[in-house]
């Protein structure tokens, strides 16, 4: 019998039109008006996808697709609160997955309990982090957070914090420790002037993460060596009733709940403590609104206007009927230089899976490979491999039509902006249409697929769209694929040999895991 | 007839193989037996293969690989100075690829006139370098260095410049600017304390890269605006006689030469001059040192000792005969972090090819997608995927047995460096042997293959052999191949079209190119 997913009618038809697929690179294929007619604009993002191989059948049969599998009745009781997070059959983890819960705080907009009783809760941290930013602004003591998780606790706060510098405000700074290797934190404590003036944000969901409790240990070593009262710097980011809830070590405790998942906990207090110390109150509450904006269009109908839903279908399309194993996020803008390595997480660990919900293995390719680095560096870098490479790439390219610093110079007629641009749209049209050439070398095969978002600015509005963006593209897909996409149990085995080789790092002569011993013995050859 | 890759006797002896690889999932087959069987050491690195998915046979006939494509023999005249940048019968650029004169100052190791010349080339530059430094030590103006340039002007001093920071000298910083993106140079201006005490370093092998020439420009506008003689701020690193060298517009001018490919070029000044600003010129001749050392072993005949050929050949293992699309490259050490994206650019941009040296095109796959974080990071973003997803990756990782900076800490009675150790050898495990489970989510099919490659400390020395190990092992598999990876046609088409989209931002009016306007018209929507 097999998966739902293959046996749809939409996936037979689409099965079908992959067998011959738009020809991208014949002439009078990417024309002018192609470009306008496979182009929808929503939520003040344009989203470009004349250049992905597709038709109108092949978008017919997509939709299709969404309507047969249920995704956006799956969706809509994702964000009811319903449990979404399950196995059938077996033991689970069995709950809801309510990250939009934390930015429905402007309309009310779920009246579900779980829903609004969640939104509620997430409206109660918010209320708490805005009098701790304000008490900090009044007693001025703070100019530096160092923020300690690894994961979802570290990759989103990162990226937005990066991707938010040009609004940092005077004198405050904020600096990362994840890696279990010592080197990290050691690293970050030369870069950081004064530990008077220095808080300590400790994000854990589990509240037990090894990596996270090594490095607290080790950064309140320092504070305890200079003679401060850790407690008095140290703040949490937990679940209620974890070893770090607990008032007696941090000055102040901020939650999360069981119903957020790590890599989606962006708009929890894990990104709500760094990027409000960093930006303020009121960006951060910009930044929600953006992301709540995207959640709403993630409920409507038609993919013209819902983008995270287009996005999912294409990929699907690329994935399982063009076979592309891949996909690159390529940023055109300096400060989404770690956009794609959050987005690798939010999707790898979100759909890299082989168990349907129903608790059978799936018949069929499940999440892609995401990877990726910003343009134009990367067309200096790996480029060479997607227009002349055997192994094609689909593309998700990002750009803004002004930058976010406004300085900019005019060199040969044309702005840097302009040519930041210009290099955005030539890739998407030579990777598409390529090249004929008599040198063989010179010759580009074309038909590497790509998607553009482009938008007017990136500001935090902006940005809380693109990342609810992708959350609920990633969403959608394992809906479509009928996988379970917020659990993480691939994570689990390798915890469990790590600790069994840690009993041999302990008691060299009494291991009892030969395996684990014979690596350890390599360190001494 | 096809290539000649598909007709050597050990391709059908592979293929063959490949049908039936071993299964590292069943009990008893990965042993501490295993892991001292498949295990190589040479120039104090530890290779240790027991996880990749390979035989007695299967390496009897990779070694066969080797001979039979004549690897060692192209490395050998690689070396020597040869022209081994071609393509056979077409317009090509006709030159060697002798980065490794660049390192070759300790020993005069080649003797062939290409090869010593070139080697003699680069001693002077080093020796220019080595007075430029002293000059600057007994100036004191400079504190900071700004560093302008895309690509592999970039992504292998950045990488490197982050790989040593431990070492950095005191009142010693080095900033980057890659992108066109005004914001990227704008953030970095943000950065720097005085302009005063501020050096320049452009670097562009060809001397006109576009991005380069607008953050120059931009740089030089700061300068100005603060009423500084830029000259005297501004070095360059560029070929003989291109736009940039010129001594009335820079201080100083090093050379490179068109025998070192961009990607190629760390160990030419591209490297050297930031690297020795902030380390000093001693540890710069380390890491050269380092190299050479590799560079050596790069023509030893035996697998066993030839550390980057036995790693091509188990990359062209799993990527033609496993049929695994992509790599990656996970350093468990936070100051190679950034070492996965250099890596990207060396692989990807010399081998995402589709001709062969004799001008035909290929029928099999070449290189694959290199990517990847560090770890532990990485495992709590993406090793979901490669635990339980349905697509394969191998994996390459790096660890050492001490940390760098030394400050660590014991708790649960091992230290962190200890923790980080294990959590390397659990996955390498964990990916290879998987785990039954009843619960089909909690189970792990196992088969991911992986390589390790371990080490005493990361410092300058092994740093420069790990470089030399990574360049030779890409240059080992496209000799095998039989493809040109010296090379990048691919970049030209992209950057054609974005030069004719530059001329509708110029001329809206009158622009003659419809399809670019198409895009621009988007962004007024």
């Amino acid at each position: 019998m097999g998966s739902a997913f293959l046996n749809y009618a939409s996936t037979v038809k689409l099965r079908e039109l992959a067998r011959d697929p738009i020809d991208l690179s014949q002439p009078d294929v990417l024309t002018p008006e192609r470009v306008n007619t496979y182009a929808v604009q929503a939520a003040g993002l344009n989203f470009l996808y004349a250049t992905e191989r597709v038709t109108v059948p092949v978008m017919t049969a997509l939709a299709e697709l969404a309507e047969e599998s249920g995704a956006l009745e799956k969706m809509e009781r994702m964000q009811a609160g319903d449990v979404v997070n399950f196995i059938a059959g077996y033991a689970s983890e069995k709950r809801p997955a309510l990250h939009t819960a934390c930015r429905d705080l402007f309309d009310a907009h779920r009246k579900e309990p779980a829903a609004a009783e969640a939104a509620a809760l997430a409206k109660q941290e918010v209320a708490k982090l805005t009098r701790f930013i304000e008490r900090l602004e009044q007693e001025k003591q703070f100019t530096d957070l160092i923020v300690i998780g690894i994961g979802g606790s570290d990759l989103g706060p990162r990226a937005h914090y990066q991707a938010l510098l040009y609004l940092l405000q005077p004198e405050r700074s904020v600096h990362f420790i994840a890696n279990v290797d010592p080197d990290d934190a050691s690293q970050v404590l030369s870069l950081v002037p004064d530990l008077k003036k220095t808080l300590v944000a400790v994000i854990s969901k589990s509240g037990t993460t090894l990596e996270t409790a090594v490095n607290e240990k080790m950064v309140r070593s320092w504070f305890e060596k200079a003679g401060l009262d850790s407690r008095s710097h140290f703040v949490a980011v937990t679940t209620p009733r974890t070893p770090m809830d607990d008032p007696d070590r941090y000055r102040e405790v901020f939650h999360l709940w069981d119903w957020v998942g790590g890599r989606f906990s962006t708009t929890s207090m894990c990104g709500g403590l760094p990027l409000a110390f960093a930006f303020g109150i009121s960006i951060w509450m910009d930044f929600l609104e953006g992301a709540h904006e995207m959640d709403r269009l993630a409920l409507e109908s038609s993919i013209k206007t819902n983008l995270p839903l287009l996005a999912a279908l294409l990929s699907i399309w690329n994935r399982n009927f063009l076979g592309y194993a891949t996909q690159a996020i390529i940023p055109y803008s300096q400060a989404l230089a770690r956009y794609p390595a959050h987005i690798q997480q939010v999707e790898m660990e979100s759909n890299g899976k082989r168990v349907e919900q129903s608790g059978s293995f799936v018949d069929f390719e499940t999440g892609p490979i995401i990877w990726g680095e910003p343009g134009t560096n990367a067309q200096h870098s790996f480029f060479q491999l997607l227009h002349q490479g055997t192994t094609r790439v689909p593309l998700c390219m990002i750009g803004f039509r002004y930058s976010q610093r406004g300085e900019d110079l005019e060199m040969g007629g044309t702005s840097s902006q302009e040519k930041l641009l210009a290099n955005l749209f030539a890739q998407a049209i030579a990777l598409a249409a390529g090249q004929k050439n008599e040198n063989p070398n010179r010759f580009f095969p074309g038909n590497c697929p790509s998607h553009l978002i482009l938008a007017e600015r990136l500001n935090p509005r902006t940005l809380g769209k693109i990342l609810s963006f992708f959350e609920h593209k990633v969403a959608f897909q394992g809906f479509i694929w009928g996988i379970n996409s917020f659990d993480q149990e691939g994570v689990q085995l390798g915890k469990l040999l790590a600790a069994r080789i840690l009993t041999c790092f302990e008691n060299p002569l009494h291991s009892t895991y030969p395996l684990g011993e014979a690596y350890i013995d390599q360190l001494h050859m």
